[in-house]
């Protein structure tokens, strides 16, 4: 919180006077797309659960080899060689970015999840987040609680061979989110 | 690096005799996106400056309160207040991940930068992913030299008070890369 909490201090030095800006129309939301059949202000966190850490950022690329050629040699990062993972649909490249990673993923077979992703985005984009969380489980049963859409009845085995759930990105502000046994 | 070979190792452990399933033609990119003027492979990563940690994931929401209740009523994750930047015409909330924070943002003022995301995209979604730099003047005389594509002639000071660039998402494979320096 504290890393936060400086970032914040940060940005209140870089924009000294800024709540003079403000327009509170503009708070207005453009469209509502999380799910509203219940308040979430009225919700608590779960106690029996925590969030974790930012495991990776999946990225579905139309050329692995040129996207992975990128990451190396324009940015200078460390890369891994490709991994493909043909029970989960796709070829992997791992870029390391010290904190975390990035997923560089490509269809694999015939029924690949992001087969249709790059049909819909033909020059690759962020596919999704994968946030780890201390147990799983619990997670589940919470998040179902809580109505927040899960893509299957329970955890699966991700392609890190762990239990993984996706939530459905429209109850998470347009964005797939996993969450991952740590 | 030893994180990936871990990765990898137990990527190899969850898809014993994966190889054998590889279908080389499935290798094949769907579509070339990446600036094809000049021949990746043949470049060196730039030694005069060295890529860091992933400093932040961008996503752009349609609706920052129900965004910010989304992470911390139903994730339980550490969120700040919403902050506005009008210099970058955004108001943002941090989600604290731990090694790294989600940055949710939401248009402020007639010129914000993600107005026409969220045009294109109602429901919300990733805008752009930040990465630290150790020499930001070094990586724009580099990357420049590299043919690849910076949307500012030079670096800008960005939301956290630091000089950024960003990339043009058709050189880095679909996805808007911000680089900041650290």
């Amino acid at each position: 919180m504290e890393h936060v909490q400086k970032a914040v201090r940060r940005l209140a030095a870089a924009a000294p006077g800024a709540g003079s800006f403000i327009r509170p129309q503009l708070l207005t939301p453009i469209v509502r797309t999380f799910s509203q059949s219940h308040d979430l202000s009225q919700n608590v966190p779960g106690t029996l659960w925590n969030l974790g850490r930012l495991n990776h950022v999946a990225i579905a690329v139309p050329d692995l080899k040129m996207a992975k050629s990128f990451y190396k040699n324009m940015l200078g990062a460390k890369v891994s060689e490709v991994v493909p993972v043909p029970e989960h649909g796709v070829s992997v490249v791992f870029v390391e970015l010290g904190n975390t990673k990035l997923e560089l993923l490509h269809p694999l077979g015939n029924q690949s999840p992001i087969e249709g992703f790059l049909k819909k985005n033909e020059a690759g984009g962020m596919h999704h987040i994968c946030i780890e969380v201390d147990d799983i489980e619990a997670a589940v049963t919470d998040l179902k609680e809580k109505k927040i859409r899960i893509l299957s009845d329970k955890a699966k085995i991700g392609a890190h061979g762990k239990p993984v759930i996706f939530l459905h990105p429209k109850d998470c502000g347009g964005v797939l989110v996993e969450l991952e046994q740590a």
